[in-house]
């Protein structure tokens, strides 16, 4: 195929396809048979369906973006340079994949401005599309008005078959199926290639038929490579589906127009070669140098900038009217939009005094979070078919379903992963929305990539993980959280709290609902709280305030203390009486709580040094979980009672006694180390 | 509903009720209400179907039965009790749920004789029994004649809708059906009941829709609870689809036969409580005291050990047969079947000098599995889909495929959950297959749960993991592992290996082949190799013999060393270079090659202290990736160059010279240490 002149569409969409191929090469690594293949769809979504304004690309009312086949990131970035995103300049292009560049390796939103998630980990995207299709979803029952629509936006989400093949996408499909997601729309990019060669080597199932199963509307587009009008109709259609989201599967050919390399996968992970980018630039006919846009082409793309200033213009109307008429309402929206919290917020934060009756810590966040619910209408989240167990229900605030996207309580399923990256997805919709996800501890493992894509990529999610140790009994070893306190503490960035009781716990929404907005912090972030099943008492000296510092000291001797107990969580008690009990003994011991390790590293030296003086060398760390990394804090990490086999399946206050979480070994254990 | 008079059948499901409504009662913990709705399918399928024999839980080809809602486990006990295992007494169920019975919250292999994997978290199981129809698929390819069927048996599972919720079920389902495994038998326990309520809340798509278009056959049982003879209708035409696996829904009611919480949530995880055990009682005329099994349902059950016995015996005729017939491939069955490895199998691993040209490890690894698949024919295994990445395929053995099941390679497309769960089915097969399953390293992220279970149900997979730091580069933080290995060391039992050139690779092969297959361990033992995508060079040193130790001195200066430099994988050899430039400044140096913790912690005191005195403080840990846990060999946590942070898209060499992976950097790090 040699193209003797092009058409003005053939042109922008070829611009597309050499912004990466050319982008690519230079870089020597990348993902050029993506957006070769998926140009033509990118560019009748972008050129004639989406409303975004490059010049401000957090304007509100956007349609939202994500493309989840993420690798293919040069379709995005040449899409924000084409249409005049200030945030992709032609250099950044050429630095592609360098170090602290503009236009990193897999689309990251923290980096680039108009990348709405970050993507790359297969299946995250259309997750996280589904996420923000349920925040649109969600703000609109909240805020539009018969006669004042202030929300309404669609999120498209182009996808592959990779993330088509995720069990991730399989879960939040499900469920935006389940829920209506009308303006939920996914353009399916059906390539038949993955890194292996044909997806018949491993995926002949019928896509589409899974997703009418999902209650899904399907569109399909045979001639993805070429018949723009058929792309358009399919749009057309879905948008036209207002009940159901929309999967409209482009059959497309990966590697478009490289001649001896196209539709097979050696185009999808590689730079083509000069000599086959040369081969391409003859079969596309395209004679334009690298990183040379043609001017037709380049003008046509930058009428986004003028559509998008009127698109803000007119919905800048709407707000002014709706500010006029729903003063109130208004004023939550811009307060939530700002990302700020109202004053004096947390005191709805519930407090506790030793004489408050024992209760678990999941009791306790289910009672803060229903006291939060009636401070900050922004809270949205729930379980993933555990709220009796997570105690995650608002009360009284109706469950978001199909006909009812005005609930705050949202209804997972059993599906951690999905929920992770929904949660992420109603994040970074960045419109004030505090999403929470809950499950069980242990099942951190089912969702870990959407945790840590939460602490990479700045969304400001809680996440409410209970039943937090052995302590959790009869469910056993497959249910019993051993190793993931440490292993969610390696994640950079996500804050890891384990409350000892009730004021502790509402330290850590204090924590947690402040840094989800960035308040406290360079960023915004992610926080996630292990709670327990069981009964915890109350305990002098614990304190929102307290909370805070990560660490501090719960009870002391007078003087230089002898040993230092530390305890987290469940076994901050025993702790505690077992200071008691050596005190009684004539020994001065000072217990410190340490709720937060990334909270207390936080500190200055001064106040570290006030809770654990370097001169106290005695220490001993008391947690059910395994002792990996405690040597920071006791120097020597045998110096924990830790649990470092998978447990047993038992009542759990006969596991914790088994496991050497009594009184008595924390006692016997301090006065082998006091010699 | 008073039942006056009750059928032998009858007597046998209730006997199977009451059993798990009273263990359950008893413990006053667990899940009575699926082994009540899920008694009658189960009942059909052990007593009219499944081919096993009670007295020889081992017996080689025996269905193999799945529970994959393991929280309905006491519907398995049950099962295996009344049948006439010998490892569920009534003493047993009478113990469920408390420390050390053999009858735990959840099912464990490991723990009761006659559970085939280990289930609880859900969509493992129906994953795993994948993994078991893929191990038949492939010995019976593997050993049976046109004469002579040795490998014949059916994989049955029951699932429930928390399953069908689960990604991973879809991952492995999805597969299932592209392989055409049509001796898998799935039912589905559809009885519209989640722990949150009704599945109305969350889970309304079309699951057998969904399962047609994965390409499985579906039929369904619309009267689950009382259609005897629809159920085994059903197992009889899903029989006889030998091209596709079955899904069989099969609706039922949860808590079946409870008055007051049938069909209710109330009924899944908790006790039903006295009255409502006594008006269940009633409703369903059960006169018997608890733990009372009537006479005639007892000697029904037993049946099952007369009918496995000639089970087996049959089949012992056959293998005889076969031994004459087929001497080597019957010695070989034999070989693989005990467990054993062939004499001197390790010398196929490849050596290397250091004038062997650099090369990535995963590129060493690649090589080694090809060297290994020559002597070991039971290597069975492949990537989610980055083979051409991982370096999986093996040369020459076929694609395991739909018509080839003799192929060797395992083609998972994008699903690394799925992968890791059917690995653990091959390897709990236990017919001596040694699956291996590969993805990039930060992906375990994707696939936690599944390599936790590998580990915790001694199941011998080996984990091969590449690109296993910040040196992958380009594709930036989202595909970096940071926090990765730290919290794969965190996993009980898990074997993390990460070798640092040829020779380690091969080393860390002949841990991961022997400790799958419980040699030199006390059990089965996964392994977990983190491999790098760049070239690193062979160094002088490094042996297979010195990998298993997990540490070892790679150099020494003459006399007590001033520092001790300890180097794991990519890092290694920057500790060796770094160590000469200090040496030639006359500074002592010990450089410790470091390929896994876990293998060195199992040395004795005396080969520890030869390694790392305890008289020699000074150290410095240099791997790329967290600090965390590091203070165990080096004091302080903070004498390590680590990555604390999130990774940064860019060139893997300019990353890691960011990072400060630099010899330079390393000798300044030492020169500060020694002061």
């Amino acid at each position: 195929m040699v193209v003797a002149s092009q058409s003005l569409e053939e042109l922008c969409i070829n611009s597309i396809r050499f912004l990466a191929i050319d982008a690519v090469q230079k870089a020597n690594s990348g993902h050029p048979g993506l957006p070769m293949g998926a140009a033509p769809m990118a560019f009748v979504l972008w050129d004639r369906f989406m409303r975004y304004n490059p010049k401000n690309p957090n304007w509100f009312n956007r349609d939202r973006f994500v493309l989840s086949a993420g690798h293919g990131c040069m379709l995005q970035y040449a899409l924000l340079h084409l249409t005049g995103y200030d945030s992709v300049s032609m250099e950044d292009i050429k630095q592609f994949r360098q170090w602290e560049s503009k236009t990193p390796g897999h689309p990251e939103n923290f980096v680039t401005s108009g990348v709405e998630v970050t993507t790359g980990p297969l299946g995250q995207g259309i997750a996280n599309g589904v996420g923000l299709a349920m925040a649109e979803a969600h703000l609109a029952a909240m805020f539009n008005k018969p006669d004042c629509t202030l929300v309404d936006h669609y999120t498209y989400v182009i996808l592959g078959d990779g993330c088509n093949m995720e069990g991730i996408s399989g879960e939040a499909c499900s469920l935006a199926g389940h829920l209506g997601l009308g303006k939920l729309i996914a353009l399916y990019d059906d390539n038949h290639i993955s890194i292996d060669g044909s997806t018949d080597l491993s995926f002949t199932e019928d896509v589409g038929k899974r997703f009418e199963a999902y209650g899904w509307h399907v569109v399909s587009v045979p001639e993805g490579n070429t018949n723009l009008e058929a792309i358009a109709k399919a749009l057309e259609e879905a948008k036209s589906v207002t009940d159901k989201p929309s999967l409209i599967k482009v059959t497309t050919t990966i590697g478009y127009g490289s001649p001896n390399k196209a539709n097979t996968h050696d185009v999808h992970g590689a730079a083509l070669g000069d000599a086959e980018v040369a081969a391409t630039r003859e079969h596309l006919g395209w004679n334009y140098e690298p990183f040379v846009v043609p001017e037709d082409a380049l003008s046509h793309f930058r009428k986004a900038v003028e559509r998008g200033a009127s698109y803000e213009a007119e919905w800048n109307e709407t707000f002014a009217q709706y500010k006029t008429k729903y003063g109130e309402d208004a004023a939550l929206f811009e307060r939530m939009v700002s990302g700020k919290l109202p004053e004096n917020w947390d005191q709805c934060l519930p407090t506790y005094t030793p004489d408050t009756k024992a209760d678990a810590t999941r009791n306790q966040s289910g009672a803060t979070l229903n006291a939060i619910a009636g401070t900050l209408p922004e809270l949205f989240g729930g379980s993933a078919d555990l709220a009796p167990s997570n105690k995650t229900l608002i009360k009284g605030a109706g469950d978001f379903q199909k006909g009812n996207y005005g609930g705050k309580n949202l209804r997972f399923g059993v599906r951690e992963h999905g929920m992770g990256a929904i949660c992420n997805g109603i994040a970074l919709h960045n419109s004030g929305l505090l999403p929470y996800g809950a499950t069980f501890l242990v099942f951190t493992d089912y969702m870990r990539n959407a945790i840590r894509l939460s602490a990479l990529s700045h969304a400001g999610v809680i996440w409410v993980m209970t039943h937090d140790s052995i302590a959790l009994g009869e469910d056993g070893p497959t249910h019993q959280p051993v190793e993931h306190i440490a292993s969610l503490r390696a994640i950079p960035d996500l804050i890891v709290l384990r409350p000892a009781d009730g004021n502790e716990t509402s330290g850590a929404y204090k924590v947690a609902v402040e840094r989800a907005k960035g308040i406290g912090s360079a960023k915004k972030q992610a926080s996630l709280l292990a709670l327990s099943r069981q009964n915890l008492p109350n305990l002098a000296g614990t304190s929102i305030e307290n909370t805070l510092k990560g660490a501090y000291v719960l009870s002391d001797s007078e003087g230089t203390p002898d040993i230092i107990l530390i305890g987290t969580g469940g076994e901050l008690y025993l702790c505690a009486e077992a200071a008691d009990k050596l005190r009684a003994e004539g020994k001065k011991v000072r217990v410190v709580s340490m709720p937060s390790w990334e909270l207390f590293e936080e500190q200055d030296a001064a106040y570290k040094e006030s809770v654990l003086p370097q001169g106290v060398t005695t220490r001993l760390a008391v947690e059910a979980g395994i002792s990996m990394g405690w040597g920071r804090y006791v120097g020597n990490e045998d110096n924990t009672i830790g649990v470092n086999t998978f447990g047993v399946s038992s009542p759990g206050n006969v596991a914790l006694e088994k496991f050497g979480y009594t009184v008595e070994n924390i006692v016997n254990r301090a006065k082998a180390l006091l010699g």
